[in-house]
């Protein structure tokens, strides 16, 4: 389930900032394919690499969780 | 960074509920050596870890992660 939140929490701010999963992916330095099963909900990431896309998506990680659970 | 980050904020909620390493690992059906290396910043911890570990703190994410760039 968490996966899926955290997915779904990534789109939907990559998405306000009106980037392509290619073009933040680019910008973060991680592989699209990669990202794209983040944000599918089918990868169980690591803080490291969250950390990567909040910092990216350029919210805290407090902001990042605070919509989680109304997502 | 980060790893350690999420360390310590382990240790400091884990210690406000006033259990052992030892307790809480085997409250939330955690190995208690890998639980130490995450509180000691050694362990890039994976989104479902880090879900059973805060839930089991009894914080939200948005807690957890609140206090954190404050520590």
């Amino acid at each position: 389930m968490i996966k899926e939140l955290v997915g779904q929490r990534i789109k939907q701010l990559r998405q306000k900032l009106d980037l392509s999963q290619e073009k933040f992916a680019l910008s973060i330095n991680m592989d699209r394919t990669y990202l794209a099963s983040v944000e599918a909900g089918k990868r169980n990431v690591s803080i490291v690499n969250l950390e990567k896309i909040v910092n990216g998506l350029q919210v805290s990680f407090e902001n990042f969780f605070r919509a989680i659970k109304r997502l």
